[in-house]
């Protein structure tokens, strides 16, 4: 049978979906979604914290929406390893163990994540993993982790190539696999290196950028790349300056091995309405992780009805390819998302990065890149955040968007 | 015997073509032509699709034009090797065996072109050849393939500096030396670590950008770099994109180690005649493979024309140097391509990108750059498409071409 | 305990300056101060003229202020090691040795500070300690030496990723570590393969551009990288040159661990007093080292009461965070600088880089970049130049400026 | 005794002269001078040509100006070694053998120079050395070479990183001295991988760029780089592009260790007689070697003009250092070069690369960069072309220079 020629890309994108999955773990086959320690507490936690918050994710039933693991990050440990090499947790912080934290995670129906840096120290200067991968891995295993999200600091120079990078953190993939326990794999090494090209096979996501930070768009010297290719990944990274940095990713990824575009910034200060749909319209359309760092325990009920919208979460978890940029102007961007499932449906996305409320006109050259005959056609149109139907155009299509914010139709 | 200044640049050129091939296989002295499944097929290829295409071959005659290998790209094979490590072909697409469909395209006259990766999968992740060279070539040997196309995807982050990628392509160069028989070897590491440095002693040709897309020029973020030089090929490459990354690269090609632009858009939509014939022109000129892609079964009047203009095919199959471009302005380039022949022949091409049909004049400073006498002489020049004569020129020709169109003069 | 969203960034940073250090010698927890040889004598040296200098710093009471380090640059040594490998002094210029002379500096309780390279040669072209690092250690700590600068010139190739430089630099520092004498470890190579990244587990300082000249603001061919990621650091590398290079760099510096934007260069002369403030301000305020290059025996009444300002020197010294970059404009730059003592005090610094005097206007939406209720506030403000008090002010600030100069309030 | 301010980097440089070379073999104390046959003669190279240009030479006086070695470019070997591994020169271009060659221009009272690669193939593609350095230098010592000009192509992938070059290059440096023959080492890596930084350990001169071509400023797709950072150096390099390449790099030579611009196109056409004395001065003040590659045996009185002003050729071989540039403008640039000798002398030379001849002031802020107090006193100036005094000048100069001409004053 003959593919037809105007087909292609969304045929050969279905295929790579079905089949199998470069790690082996079987984790991660639509982009994981939770709720993360770092940006509330910080170093600050405890048993009680992260409880509470996973208690407050299961009350606002967000685990319903997908919201599944509950990540404790950084400064959970004592300062040193004991006597055999372990990592010891600090018992002040959590008098009952770490173990115990996850039955009580589980128990809830949540899957519980821990913190690793593939360095000599973790970022917040607690022991890292480097030369310990197969006593912490185990360790982890013992506790019953089911994510790992391992981190970047204090390399001791082990990066700079992407041989050196993908070995180091081939250590930790290895070492989790050897546990037997399905654990899923978080890298955060920045985008350094262009894991995009080798995490694929030893990891179910790696962040493409520096730290996010709850900023629409504002340079920023502690993050001072504008591209990809970056020797200073930083923080304190703009919405727009990651949006901008992951446009051409977005094809390393498929089915268990995600970019990760780091952790969501709704519910924050700072941002405004407009700017956290827009923040959370594109992190689900490029299969980012939705990982949540708001004080879940304060959740707005905006953030809520952000955090909850069946449609853009579909975009995530549904049968859609990676969103892919068509164009990028001063103030607007085009971002499209083909269906997967032979629909020949599609997701379009304007973003308003400009200053003022704007009308856009989207001619149909720019939905229909290199398959002319669609071009012809007229399609139904409805938005995924009014929930408004747009009755059917043809040729072009004409929008209102708001001042930092984002139209998506499908 | 001295010889004079002026003529030095070709006279080093014509020594070269005629002195021995680096890598010994004896092939691809002039750049190889044939047919892929790839652009038309992607996945969805067996035993039919690939004898209906070698057919339809013979049938228009393009072996007598010298399209020479019928090449089977990616997902021939099962998802797991055998027992003992070899590579198993899909019994459903290929129920007779690939040694049968080889044997069967040998009986046309045809070579036969296989497909692998040199990494963990091949980009449609099935299993590819990283680790498994030798096992691999002596199975394609024993089915007497005739060609290798050897891609990149998955290779665990052997890439970012030349020597590894170096290291990593020349394991497969030598397992198939030691085969015994000769077979083309068409490298296809997207233009990564610079290949053209170091590939000239172990491929037949390596590929020098990601992939290309039926159009013309338009900046996609899926092939986002404009330079040579490159840390994230991808695809979706226009035609121009690549010609303007190919433009530096010529000097490092010669006699059995070519420049591959990637295969041919002509024939497929999109694309319009001007647009074709460009494309085309530059692709001999630049002596790139000469790879169709097309939906050879369902092959326009048109397109046939356009891969059939035997003085276009000279260039790349006959007594020329590898053209090179004398300048590159808003709307326009030139492209210049010197006889081996110690005719003193040469090819002037000029194409407009621009968005209009225009008239350009050339100067001979752009013509002969370094070489002021001849300047001072009369040449006759042929239009290569339409055949017209266009008499005697001095000093500088004018010429007439239109909106995305070339003009050919010799 | 929840930490307040808005209180984020300056907790982190608070956390950090309490831990542990990465490099365990327990040196340098504040930015080392001191003298050097090489700005004002070059090669010149000789046991009088460092002597001579100690005693001017003491003389000046310079010591009171934190000038704690004299060190001794390139050229103390003789062209060749003795037989069994050590470096031998140059009796010449030091008739009674080394020791005598670290014994001298250390009875008027100044440190004593040593250099060597990690390379073949010193830049002077004198032994360098490149596979001696251990026999040099032992004589430097023999000599009771208790700095050393260690310079990156003849390295043989051994640089160019940041694993060959951490590799080469780690030599050193554990063997100053395995001879028991703290001995402060500062990193001389410019800034090549990004330092920062890898040298605060194994130095106390790492240079992070090319050398400085007593020059304000002009390009200069011998210093032509404008960024921090720069391929020939060089020397005559100018004021503002140095500055805006290492605005991005702050966030990689901790306790124990320095950016060094090299020596000072005030009471130079083709420095006005404008300039020589501004230098001095921005060293402080992100922390790099302050060691002074100027002919100390002459030190000007101008340069003493800048070296001397107890507000700019506890910006360095004292209860402050690392300064970082609010914004960089054609004629100014705006740092800024957060205590971590809790109280929210908070430094702004404005450079006026332009050709004339000027005023300028700081809206608070600069000051506090991501904490937005901070804004509404309303704070006093001192000037650490003039000592001026500027009242309360809100919402904005307004600020006149000389040319070339600075504000620093507080 | 202190060493002014103002004479800091004068002494500095005259004090590295004076000193150690860093290849102890003791030549190109100063830039090596001489011819070589690759521009004229290409492959056609015989005895009978060689011989007679070291007899032009001879003839011409050229060597009692300095220009001493006798360089024989590629092609001069057969295309396989012989049964023991050695290179066989090829008898029918050499029916007497290299030894013989030698013997006869060193009765001349010359030096001789011989080519080969650090490849798999020379660039012609005869054997290169790669793996058989020592075989080869002893092969050269026997035939009594004084010179190796040690070429980069076909060096599979052993490039990329400053380490893998400068392995690849020391093993030859060794084996060279390894014969107890001085032989001049020149490399020829084209600048790849900043050889400026690792290559005056073990060589006498590096190129620093592609391949010139007699072109005065022309942008060309084969030397496509505009910065001394470069990962296609190519050739076709016009004289524009090598000096602006150059400019940063001065900084890294020294006696016996020097920047190679590659060969002089004096006497070539294409280049008119301001172009080509430019091309001289600034070859000589940078201290480039001064290697002819014209026709000598038909050497213009204007190119032997060139070639012969003892005060341009005491920039190279006097007591001057390193020339460098205090700026570039768009249609003119200042070099500067200071004496050596404690005089305070200095050399200035304003490029004209604009289209007309002009007139140009230079403020002596541009000459004296950073010592002001040289910037009050007059100075007395003589044209090093034209031999004209021009009396003396105070604070700036006014001078007129033709068309891509040069004027140059001491």
């Amino acid at each position: 049978m003959v593919i037809p020629q105007t087909h292609r890309a969304v045929f050969a994108l279905a295929m790579v979906l079905k089949t199998i999955h470069a790690i082996d773990n079987g984790l991660a086959l639509t982009p994981q979604m939770g709720w993360n320690t770092w940006n509330t507490f910080a170093c600050n936690i405890n048993e009680d914290t992260i409880l509470g918050a996973a208690k407050a994710l299961k009350k606002l039933k967000l685990d319903e929406y997908g919201y599944h693991y509950v990540v404790m990050d950084d400064c959970w440990s004592l300062h040193q390893r004991n006597a055999t090499g372990y990592l010891q947790y600090d018992p002040v912080k959590f008098p009952k163990g770490i173990k115990h934290l996850a039955d009580e995670i589980h128990a809830m129906g949540l899957g519980f994540g821990m913190y690793s840096s593939a360095g000599k120290y973790t970022c917040g200067r607690y022991p890292g993993s480097l030369a310990f991968e197969e006593k912490d891995a185990d360790l982890f295993a013992e506790w019953e982790v089911d994510y790992l999200k391992y981190d970047n600091c204090f390399n001791d120079g082990q990066s700079g190539t992407p041989l050196i990078s993908f070995e180091r953190y081939e250590v930790m993939s290895k070492a989790l696999n050897r546990t037997g326990r399905p654990i899923l794999y978080s890298m955060c090494n920045w985008g350094e290196d262009s894991p995009w090209d080798w995490a694929p096979t030893i990891a179910n996501s790696w962040r493409m950028s520096g730290d996010i930070i709850n900023v629409f768009d504002r340079y920023d010297d502690r993050c001072p790349c504008e591209d990809y290719i970056c020797r200073l990944p930083g923080h304190h990274c703009s919405i727009m300056n990651i949006i901008n940095k992951a446009a051409p990713l977005g094809q390393k990824a498929h089915a268990g091995a995600w970019n990760d575009l780091d952790m969501l910034e709704v519910g924050n200060e700072n941002l405004d309405y407009e700017e956290q749909k827009l923040h959370f319209t594109i992190w689900a359309m490029v299969k980012s992780p939705l990982i949540m760092g708001h004080d879940i325990t304060h959740t707005s009920d905006q953030a809520l009805e952000i955090l909850t919208n069946k449609d853009i979460i579909d975009l995530s978890q549904g049968k859609w390819g990676i969103g892919y940029r068509s164009y990028k102007k001063t103030n607007s961007q085009l971002w499209l998302q083909d269906a997967t499932d032979n629909s020949g449906n599609m997701v379009i996305a304007l973003i308003n990065n400009g200053e003022k409320d704007d009308e856009f006109t989207i001619g149909f050259e720019d939905i229909f890149l290199d398959e002319w005959e669609r071009r012809k056609a007229g399609y139904k149109v409805k938005d995924l955040w009014t929930k408004d139907d747009l009755g059917v155009i043809e040729k072009k299509i004409k929008i209102k968007v708001k001042r930092h914010g984002i139209f998506v139709g499908r």
